[in-house]
């Protein structure tokens, strides 16, 4: 239960720059969604800003199970795939998570609404491949990485 | 089994433009994965170049409820979320389909790996939503679209 997948220092920007992550979910009829999200990296876990009161929220109480990608938006055949599992549902009491996001995205400022019920989801990379492709390459190249498998 | 929803003319433009769709399945063993795709709309389906080998092919055979998410690179805020069905997997036999997306993305000319097991996946949307966000709106608008539905 402790897999951990890392972000190979070739895909390191992906996750350090305030890109839009896709966030896809299992649905309690067992269909899928997929959310555009904000997110914040600390080297180890991936950090999103959620109410409790949503249908995502429901969603990962149900099946923790969960997947995002990240394109690289000045090369869209650069991206990051990362499947995990969300390790925890934390309080933001008073949002100073959110406010974080918001000043990574520029976006300071803003109202916050449902400070109240605003909660962070961990989520432990347990797979992650990075994809990238040069032109003139024929061969894309693919780097898997997976606590307890060959990189 | 013909619910069928439709882009609302505020977003046309995300499905007219060759932007990345972050495309959701279920695997086989109920979680998820979420992949950046090419895309092609017709008005009523999206369609996405695949081929029979891969993980993706396997995972729409057996759960075809599927879902994707758009996002205007140039304001992020602004997005489209999909759900709908994998309807049909129909032979790409020379790959004519994958050099129109090639064609659509400014990427003609590459070479077409795999020609021989190209397929298109042919997505009819069961519901769309719409979202947008602009500075100073204290609330963001959604639209919501499904056949049989409210709007």
């Amino acid at each position: 239960m402790d897999e951990q997948a890392t972000v190979p220092a070739s895909h390191q920007d992906l996750v350090d720059r305030p890109l839009i992550a896709h966030f896809a979910t299992v649905r309690s009829d067992g269909s899928v969604q997929s959310n555009p999200m904000w997110f914040g990296w600390d080297g180890s876990r991936i950090r999103m800003t959620h109410t409790r009161t949503r249908k995502k929220f429901q969603n990962v109480g149900a099946e923790p199970r969960v997947a995002l990608s990240i394109v690289d938006p000045d090369d869209a055949q650069r991206y990051l795939e990362i499947r995990g599992v969300v390790e925890s549902i934390d309080d933001d009491t008073g949002a100073p998570f959110y406010k974080a996001l918001q000043e990574r995205y520029g976006a300071s400022g803003l109202p916050i609404r449902d400070a109240d019920v605003r909660v962070v989801l961990v989520i432990r990379p347990t797979v992650i491949l990075a994809r990238s492709f040069s032109p003139g390459d024929v061969q894309a190249t693919m780097e898997r990485s997976a606590a307890g498998r060959s990189a």
